[in-house]
């Protein structure tokens, strides 16, 4: 790269600068054996033209941000797995902004790369936001935004999501059908739009089932790792459910270890069910039944839809629901 | 942020132009309370100064590029973490991207973040990686670069990676301590760094020990998963191994797949021990026996190795080794 500038390039081709420079942008003013003839010289002298230099002309950073809770996440690897793919056939770069579930870094973040650096926005909310306020700004400014995953329920945005309240519905529903009278559901950040979508859907199959609603069979299991597994014990010694309902997978994990402790079998003694991408769902013991979200198209379709919205295809705000899937295995059998 | 610039900016806060410029770029000559000032206001006004602009004068991106091979792999979301944590402490964007266990993509990313996007790059390379000419213009070049886990032989560049050959000597012994006297070690990629290390301490292990090596112990598996079961499959009826030392994480739950299919138990029939770091380990059916890398802790000592090359902290190319743990588990219980 040292020594080699555009002049230097045009001079050793014969040609303008401008034309040189008009190769690199890609416009159409230009014949295409030309580009390809500085393109492949460029590319022996592994010359790039200066990045910021030409973003400043055009104003496009070719750059995307994906602003996320946590990466240890089967859910989420999956999803980014999806966001990757469009990103790369769109020629794009992508920027990875971690929250660890804090409203104040996720505010921060998409303030700071409100500047210039990136062309859109893919966000998936921390757990512990309650206000969307930090997005507001962003709104009125020309940076496209696409929620996936976890959206706020106040937001208008465009938005990739799974059916939360007819999967849990389902997932219920099927404990319901293997015997199970008395069903526990462990969730966790109950404002986060999923979590309460999960939790409907949950009350809407035990009425339909003639079940009634107890307050009680609500865990809620925010807090460190080891002091989640203390309560879900703490939770089955005292309200002894025949059935466990996980709302989030490393929940079920927790409940799994929860059950050795005290000596439940599963599924004999209890059956469990969870919303869960862990691949090797299988290889559990026992294995789990999941239900399983599309997370990689959930990826592919909001980095698709935000695309559409930076090249202005389109220009409304849309909902995309991708329906779940339950994987019935093990740990929900009949003894 | 429309309608805000630096101009007005200064006329609000009754300072020149250039006093406020200085402010966002924190250079000495400027009064702290000055400073401040200028930030809160743009705090307010959710002004950011532009970053291209900016970057331009300053040559600096303030980001730096992570290239990996894969993300749905517990290793590597580990390290990101440990990457992250470092890059948000120095104020630092992260780009990702993914080769795919792909020598072309890995080489047209390092040559494509080579024109001022990053400030340095964390590399760590694809399985199909025969040779390093890619790397040959980089290290030319200006912007630094620290390998971290899979390196080239025979680079000579900085790195941070794990005690292979020492910790697969380990595990072997503790398969050989456990009564084993035919171990079958499964691998793939054998031209990666790391694979022919763990060869080697498992060759090491046998030999003090006084079993002879036997080529037809030694399982390449590279190819898709659902190939792999069935050779490892092929392998343990052909072979009859009494235990497997498995090289990456996802061999040994094929290999638990593969045992469950023809009816072998682990580890009545069959011990296996891997390098993995799955959480869940425990939760497998039985519990897996691992070699357990430091990801976070390579993570984040590629990252501070990388800053202290970036800032000239650092100028030469040092090699940093983080031991691996061995956590016995169930699977290669004695029976």
């Amino acid at each position: 790269m040292e020594g080699i500038n555009l002049r230097k390039l045009a001079e050793k081709l014969n040609l303008s600068i401008s034309t040189v420079s008009k190769a690199f942008q890609d416009t159409y003013d230009i014949n295409p054996q030309t580009r390809e003839r500085v393109l492949a010289l460029a590319k022996e002298l592994n010359y790039q033209p200066n990045l910021y230099a030409s973003s400043l002309r055009k104003q496009q950073s070719k750059t995307i941000a994906v602003v996320l809770p946590q990466i240890a996440n089967n859910f989420f690897t999956q999803a980014i797995d999806g966001i990757e793919s469009v990103a790369r056939e769109q020629g794009f770069h992508v920027l990875f902004y971690l929250t660890h579930e804090d409203h104040e870094k996720e505010a921060a973040f998409i303030r700071e790369i409100q500047n210039g650096r990136v062309d859109g926005i893919l966000l998936s909310t921390s757990d512990n936001t309650h206000s969307d306020d930090h997005l507001l700004q962003l709104r009125s400014s020309k940076i496209p935004l696409v929620f996936f995953d976890r959206v706020y329920n106040s937001a208008a945005d465009a938005r990739v999501i799974t059916n939360n309240k007819e999967s849990s519905y389902e997932g219920t529903t099927h404990l319901i059908d293997q015997g199970c009278q008395k069903i526990g559901h462990l969730y966790y950040a109950q404002h986060l739009s999923i979590s309460t979508a999960r939790i409907d859907g949950y009350r809407d199959a035990l009425a339909d089932a003639g079940i009634p609603f107890r307050k009680e069979l609500l865990l809620d299991c925010e807090g460190d790792s080891s002091k989640t597994v203390q309560s879900i014990r703490n939770f089955m010694q005292q309200q002894r459910p025949d059935g466990i309902f996980s709302s989030f997978e490393k929940l079920a994990l927790h409940c799994y270890t929860a059950c050795r402790e005290i000596n439940i079998s599963i599924p004999g003694g209890m059956k469990v069910l969870s919303y869960s991408n862990l691949e090797i769902a299988t290889l559990l013991d026992p294995p789990l039944t999941t239900i399983t979200q599309p997370a990689y198209e959930i990826g592919r379709e909001a980095a698709l839809m935000l695309f559409k919205l930076i090249s202005k295809e389109l220009n409304e705000h849309k909902t995309l629901v991708i329906p779940s899937v339950l994987c019935k295995r093990r740990s929900t059998d009949k003894d």
